[in-house]
């Protein structure tokens, strides 16, 4: 028996999920969990993660003048942007790390034995610096430290900053009458996303800063799920069976998704198999896209570890 | 003899004004100049200026990666909007100092005489934060402190920013691959324009910005002139007699026109008398306009000074 979930508020925070699994969390038991797939990484090999990021998701605005003003009177009228400029920069140091009072508390580190699946998770670090355009990692991190910090590390994001006077190539000397910024969080187990706000919050009123409002948008809890439980070892066989490259086995996405209430709260075992998406599939861009052959393959894949899981114990 | 000089390129930063100045400084030969009318402050009183402010407005671009991402990659790949948010975080402190190695150093202060001046120069703080809509000043300067201030210090302003996702009220995780902020310092005797932009380039080399793309656009040199020339006493004077409050002179105005090519390359005593705008006048903004009363009174003192200027010995 098998039950289909389509799920179709996950671009915006999912906010009635964690209800309806809440209400009728009877109708979702079950004995295992296939999340949406993840893909292919670089070189083609199926990834396979337990588990994912959470996200706390803010807007920060902050109006401090009555209305915009000519940028000569910026040399008595403290400045809304400036304001916001100086409030994000005493949220992160350049290195990444996260200067918001008790941002770590619920950080699990990382296991002995994440740590051995970490060792043997290949990761393109020359070929992924290409894909950015960039020369070195945040903070520097090559190696088993950039892999660590790439599964086991929350984020500090500024998806979005606007204030006064924008168009590329002309000049207005503006004093703008107020600055938003869009900051998003990625969360490891076990931080909670309205705790993060909190802190959030409490910081900006430590450091000077009690005058932006914060606007909460998409709140996610992280999650993982064994990796060892019937459905991940059906997924993990199969994927081996069906990939000409062995599979890439990681502890969690590092992206966000509703899975906390199935996996976490529900505590079936949960597993994101292999798919179509690889990382030059422009995801959420112009042109996006999937091969017909990973299409395929995936319909072979998805055979294999429905019969694996099947005829396990 | 009166000459008038229409110059229409002030908005943008006067960039052949210099030019027209050096090449044919001898048909702008004249023993006083009268600039473009200052105005009426809060309280009605006539303003009356001798130099301006001079601009150094320059684009900061950053492009730091290939295509914008999803931000889940943040962990590792490092944001172009974080690194532009710190660099301008490097240029100044809360109090309004700017940090620039070298940004002070052709600084001249207020003389004895600019003190006295200060001393007896009304300003409305209250009115002022009132319409600024603001608790307090930059740096929480007041009284004399904060008049010095106005007139005798140069800014680093943020007249804009813009970075990924910026619709108010939503939300959309992204890593934008660049990022933009226009940045205007108003200068003080005697700055040099071309300098400041050699010494934020050397700073923001000096911090690790040197990715930065930096863009010039309007700049100009400051400029003051002497309040005791023949033409500055019948400005002053005429301003005694026809208006019912007493006039507020003050050394410069703080914001930036093309003067010094006529009061500093040419050395011809310069003023700029009273004129229509007030403060509420929307000067730049929707609903820009002057009143009728003033607009008469203004005809009427420009009588008065081209009789007192044509008496005088």
């Amino acid at each position: 028996q098998i039950k289909f979930l389509v799920e179709g508020e996950e671009e915006t925070g999912s906010r009635s999920f964690p209800g309806l699994v809440a209400r009728y969390g009877h109708k979702f038991a079950a004995d295992g969990c296939v999340w949406e797939g993840a893909g292919l990484d670089l070189a083609g090999r199926p990834e396979l993660v337990f588990g994912a990021k959470g996200l706390a998701y803010v807007e920060l605005n902050h109006r401090g003048l009555a209305s915009d003003q000519h940028s000569s009177v910026a040399v008595i009228a403290p400045s809304p942007v400036w304001y916001l400029v100086e409030a994000l920069a005493s949220l992160r140091s350049p290195d990444g790390k996260v200067l918001i009072e008790g941002f770590y508390d619920d950080v699990v580190p990382p296991s002995e034995a994440d740590e051995r699946m970490l060792e043997i998770l290949p990761f393109e670090e020359e070929a992924e610096k290409e894909r950015l355009g960039v020369e070195s990692f945040v903070g520097g991190a090559t190696g088993l430290d950039l892999v660590r910090r790439y599964f086991f590390e929350p984020t500090c994001n500024i998806a979005g900053i606007d204030a006064g006077f924008t168009v590329p190539g002309a000049s207005k000397t503006v004093l703008p009458r107020s600055a938003l910024a869009k900051v998003d969080f990625r969360l490891v187990p076990d931080q909670d996303p309205a705790d993060i706000v909190v802190k959030l919050r409490r910081h900006l009123a430590k450091h000077g800063f009690e005058k932006i409002e914060i606007l909460g948008h998409s709140m996610e809890h992280p999650v993982r799920s064994p990796s060892d439980s019937v459905i991940g070892r059906a997924a993990v066989s199969a994927a081996e069976k069906v990939y000409a490259h062995k599979p890439a086995v990681a502890p969690l996405m590092i992206a966000t998704g509703p899975m906390h209430p199935i996996a976490g709260t529900l505590g079936i075992p949960t597993v994101s198999p292999a798919g179509v998406c690889r990382p030059d599939s422009n995801i959420h861009a112009p042109n996006e896209h999937c091969l017909i052959e990973d299409f395929n393959r995936t319909i072979e894949y998805t055979v294999a570890w429905l019969e694996a899981f099947g005829s396990s114990e």
